[in-house]
């Protein structure tokens, strides 16, 4: 009996609309539900990327056959890190060229991995990181 | 050339060592690295749950390898959701109750699927969820 992995990450913002088209086309990630203005639910391999208004989650209480679902919403700029095939880093830099997205750094880790960083329309830390990461 | 899975999640709060401490005590969660005041670095399956101290990582500039790493920091209470084999739920249960954390709400999802939700000493909202949840 254990933990097995994260299963839900989440994000907050109130500009859905702006990131349902900036991840929608992030390769590996798929739109999967949406509820307009509330939230949006993306696949990500075998986890999922949950994006919800603050404003919303923070204080409507929903509730799933007759059982709440607990309240929550935060404010500020999250990170969360991506996992990529190796050497695939100068791939996503061409990518992310092709689409006007900056990468605010680039960073090479004492083990050798590269990451790129950089930020959604909301203003949250990304960063696309090969596997070897963290072995 | 795909995004293969979330690998870092992150939560953000000034209570590192109550977090430490809870976390800690989770079956599957593994401290790995630690900088007094200003984050924990917990192994999770094959992810890595990340907790921050905003006030130091939304405005203290640190480098790696002469490279930045991005500012980033929030406020508030973040949404994370942890995979559990099925049918140990119960299990769970006892295991929350034997230390004293309080089961805000359980829900039995339209699939069948089960999942729990606890609180953190920060008032992260935290789910146990059983594996086929998103199948």
């Amino acid at each position: 009996m254990e933990i097995t992995g994260i299963i839900e990450t989440c994000l907050y913002s109130e500009k859905l609309l702006a990131l349902k088209q900036f991840y929608e086309r992030l390769p590996g990630v798929s739109l999967i539900a949406e509820e307009k203005g509330r939230h949006l639910f993306f696949r990500c391999g075998f986890q999922m990327l949950l994006i919800f208004d603050p404003n919303h989650t923070s204080v409507e209480q929903t509730e799933v056959n007759g059982k709440r679902i607990p309240l929550h919403g935060a404010k500020g700029a999250i990170h969360i890190a991506f996992s990529v095939q190796n050497n695939t880093i100068d791939q996503w830099k061409s990518l992310m060229k092709r689409n006007s997205i900056p990468i605010e750094s680039e960073v090479t880790w004492p083990n050798g991995s590269v990451s790129i960083y950089f930020r959604d329309p909301a203003g949250n830390s990304l960063e696309i990181a090969e596997q070897g990461l963290w072995n």
